[in-house]
């Protein structure tokens, strides 16, 4: 056994890339998807308690709840802070830099949720199988990654790293639907069953876009690497878009326009002008009897 | 801090959809997780035990755990239909109501089981990587989500709102693999490797059915929304059918004869005779050489 | 009450095998999850802790938790063996036999660590996404899922059972990626997003290999069912080969040579020549005005 | 075994007053216990927290916690007034009623914390011990255990049956002191040490008072069991009496006048005037030598 | 910290009483409580579960409480075994043997009962504290410790090792009433407040007999240590005796006859004739004016 | 409820002594608790592991549990420092003190185990009773609360606020025992039952010294209150002294010399000389007939 433990210890100090010793410790995922838990608590109140949220108390539970939050948020914060930045002592993240960040972060609250609000319509109206508002809320996988994808990008935007894209994994576990916390969405985003779904880091989605399980808004080709960082390499997507499940659309330069519809598995790597059904040619399918 | 909360308290108030305050709770998902893994061990006793299921307790093992869930399952239907209900009190749903959709409930049981025998056994004849049909109790996705699947389509057919989709969800979360309670699924289901899977309300599937990853049996178009409901949405499968990974079927008029095979991929929106290979005509690939 | 508990009796009476009564206990799977949890540990020390580890005790540490995993692996393949010898007594499984198994797979780990340090590598240099090696070590998907698969195959060639699969069935619903554990994986093994990705068991894939969501390295048809096993039914992938997103490679023949690339959605069951961009030469898209 | 049920069975069968079958179930110990920790939390705020209690959220935090006793304690209580009350239906034990009580309840918090305050002083001013009043708040069992019997006082006055006793019992078992929910006692109440020390159901005692471990204040004889229920059974203590270890003072016309000293060991069933000092006259101890 | 280690590991090897490395494991103290748990559901059905205890289930409620016990306590009576008997290997524990064991032991489950509900009529007729004996089953330590004394003398009587003592050194912890496993105790065994008492290994007491906190009933002296193991060395307390607080009994000749009763703080090392009060003849107390 | 607020904020407001707001938080009783659980396992190394501890890891074991008590310890004594420390800001507070303090208290540990050692013979040696010193380590709450009080006392020479007393106090919940972390105890120190004993604060003790159940070493009166602090309060035990149960022994000029023994309920306030016996001269008891 020794004799195994000489060997990792050696690995380690041969590849400290892997080894994180006597480095920062990383923010911790656990507290990440708790404060997801917290912030769905705060957007949609009383669906996700045991018991009747009273009217008499949601005052205080709102301020709890917040109070928890910035706790645990400040505290995740400043360890992310300490990874990424790499020559940081404890020091260099203040207390002061990360109640302003969390301040900042509140005062979206209100605005995502009235994006929510939108977001839950447009899954209720759009769904046959939908029975209430309330099953769309508590039960939808793609309300779910909306809502993870809403409150991390705008995290993203106030330069927190590492927290907003361990929210979205946490989210692409739970629902197979891969959004980076960099793509911009726009109000009544709707996500049909989701599987599958991947949307890259510069996506562009405007108002009342529908979209199914299967469907990649990527870039073309990733072969640049790390020279590609902070380059538009995903698609824009116009308002009152759907694409249908499968379907990939590909490219920083791509633009679909307002109003279009994308067929299932399409390919698109070239802009759609408005308006427009774009729909796989070809193939026909091939009936032979079954020998 | 004041203000965020303010603010917060505005916009529930402006958006009670999706503010429950003063208003019944959901039933609890983690109960409603903890019933589908009780069920679980009713219908494959001793494979979810740490210890040697014995002979001489096994009756006594099953009358506890169905104590358990009748106890779980009822306080959660009662909290089911107070949300689905919107006037009804406590009163309304009494113990004698919810006590009788158990009972029945309970007697689908044996059925469950005896349908859940045919889907391993499909599943162990059709995989050359399967080294057991314990293994493919244990540790095979597709079983169970097709076993989430039976136990709340049952469920679904005792008309309890809420409960079946919050079981099928978390199948979804857990495997990939989407199927609604409504669909109707006959004997010696088999779903191989699962992810992305979607079947859809109103799909029905005969016998000896094989799909693989990535299909759909979904409707036509749900611009339609709320309109549709109740309204015959997906496709009829009958026996014998296999259906490869990526293939899309689509409508409520489509009908998969007995015996055919739909190829990887394929895009299918019109009915198929029985014994027929369907596969796409197009594309040929192109090969080039790289440059 | 009565009634359903003996019909469930009698269903288990005439269905011996889906009701383990008096049989061996299957090995338990959260047990074999938090066996995960800890090579984790040794393969990205520091990187799953909450505090700063620290040089002065990091041969405790290791030496700790390869304990740790050595108590629980061989308690684990005790029972994996019971279940799968069929006429085994707990004695034929000897102490003896379990530890030689877990000190063969212990030697194995500083190599499943240079191979894993390849893929962070691969996945870091590969995606303008990426922020940092440690982003992709604490967050990707990809990672978690090639990292499982690495640790279960060396359990594959040591021939133990159950437990690998229960091993690659927990990175699969985590991830969405399924790999089996008898697949073989040389270094630099990037996937992208990776949900839906299926890699057969008889699969080769060597070094430098790229692939997106959606990809399948499948059997060309499992109708032989449990009489291929053992047969070679999965593709070989060679080196520096990139496979874009829902495409399919079938069949057992199938080679890509090396330095191909795999179009989006193509669908290929026969071998490509090394240096070959094999795209869908149909369909065209049509676009047509909205109506 | 079915033997061993069968007689167990018939035991129940026969002896029902120790087999509660078709009866209310007990208020719940473990969240007795809980609403315990939450009133301290209020009595001493921000000492049973593990992060610095923020000015800016006190309010909140408060009135969560209250609504977080509300819930519990009046569903304990609906239990608790349907075990006592033997032929109660579930509506006999209105929400209103509950409601009520926790308000009444609710209303003596600010006078318990300013006992409770006094308390603390006279803790920490009559110890050398003691090395400050937070070690006083956060570690003296002596403390903990007058809290407890001044809230189970509250609501035993509020009529609320079993609740106060378990939470009393609750006391007693983490201190070794038994306070009887009955018991009335003034403010500057100090317990030092405190095991063994019993303080009976109608026991009064005054301002100022401090006594040591293993004193009782109890009743004369027990032998008239149930018959003396509601009678006077314990001493009065006036203020300002100190009893040292081991002293039992016994008799519900016994008073200790103001003042007065009991000394160790002492077994006083009489009166005594105020400013008294009593002792044991004899015994003299011996001293022989060892042999 | 290299030197604190090596400092540690030389005091074990020169200590290895002291240091458990390389022998059979301690019976698990948390499983034995949880033991005590399933019994005290068997013997008092219902007082101890959240929910309505149904007639409808109470049999499988049993079957399933008595496997689990059966379970866990076969369990740890081969640790125990195995610890208490230097040389054994695990093959001399069979199952056979502990089966046989609690197969004893579960026969005497229905009088256990019997001889609780014995003593929870004399705690409740006894105190006109008590509201209901509900009450007294469900809050009173008397009680408890009595229960865990009954159960672990019979385990006692069947030469199981360790676990007994593991047992009621759990109920003096948690009640302060320290009952040796060896003592044969009557009906009607009725101990008031309790902390503080001590009942010796070697003690026999008769029927209706009664006995406050504090009381000991021990050896004369243990001087002779280890020589006067299964010497009897503690008092016979014969039917109908009460003994006040604080009174010691001590010696192994001691006989306090019947129907006697001894007063608080008695100090008695000679036997008592039958219906004898035995008081403290002297000391008087002393009052003096407090100076 | 908004006045029940208002009225106990206002009450935190007068009195902020008894309301930490704003000010460091207390250390963690948990982690308090879950240190001296460490400890114990380095002190009785194998006692309280489920699991043989086999010789090939038991340097990692000591090693990784080492490093597990320094990163708690050293958390728990910064907290303790900024309560103990009014105006303590973090940085007063630095890595290095906190390290030194640890690495100090380590040096003691195999002192601590050459000690327990002896005390465990001393408990085995005197109790016929005792099977085997595997119980008395396991299950003897004289043991525990000995160790803790070892522990407690390192801690409390190297001037460590709160934490000793903390960990005493919860030996003294689990014991009955209360032994102050200020108390100096010799070798071979036995306590015997220990229900209801208390050691002051400046008692120090011999070797081979052997207490009972209900022994008080305390202070003469307590009146002088916080102006005693710091002076000589608490008996001195010379070695292989024993007192019986009871007993009270008091002041801090008291000196009980070598070879003497207290009989059962002495109250001793002036010294002893060597090989002396004291018992209580009077009283005898009445021996009446009852009526």
């Amino acid at each position: 056994m020794d004799n195994t433990i000489d060997r990792l210890l050696e690995s380690y100090g041969k590849s400290p890339v892997t080894a994180k010793i006597g480095r920062s410790p990383q923010p911790n995922k656990e507290t990440v998807v708790k404060i997801i838990g917290l912030l769905q608590k705060l957007i949609f109140p009383g669906f996700f308690e045991q018991k009747k949220l009273s009217r008499e108390f949601v005052r205080y539970y709102i301020g709890e709840i917040l109070e928890e939050i910035k706790y645990n948020l400040e505290k995740q914060m400043k360890k992310a802070f300490l990874c990424a930045e790499e020559n940081a002592a404890p020091e260099d993240v203040s207390d002061a830099r990360v109640d302003a960040i969390s301040r900042s972060f509140f005062e979206k609250l209100p605005i995502i949720r009235d994006y929510m609000e939108t977001d839950v319509e447009a899954a209720f109206e759009g769904d046959p199988a939908a029975y209430s508002r309330d099953e769309v809320i508590y039960s939808y996988p793609g309300i779910y990654a909306i809502m993870v994808a809403r409150i991390a990008h705008e995290l993203y935007l106030l330069d927190v790293p590492l927290i907003p894209r361990i929210m979205t994994e946490h989210a692409h576990s739970v629902t197979g639907i891969d959004i980076h916390p960099g793509a911009t969405i726009g109000k009544y985003f709707c996500i049909d069953h989701g599987t599958g779904i991947v949307i890259g880091e510069t996506t562009i989605i405007g108002e009342h876009v529908k979209i199914y399980q299967g469907v990649t808004l990527g870039g073309l080709s990733t072969s640049g690497g790390q020279k590609l960082k902070g380059v538009r390499r995903h698609p824009t997507i116009e308002d009152n878009v759907t694409i249908y499940s499968g379907a990939s659309i590909l490219g920083g330069d791509t633009v679909i326009g307002e109003g279009s519809v994308i067929g299932g598995n399409a390919f698109v790597v070239t802009s759609v002008k408005p308006n427009t059904r774009v729909t796989i040619k070809n193939p026909e399918l091939e009936y032979q009897p079954k020998n």
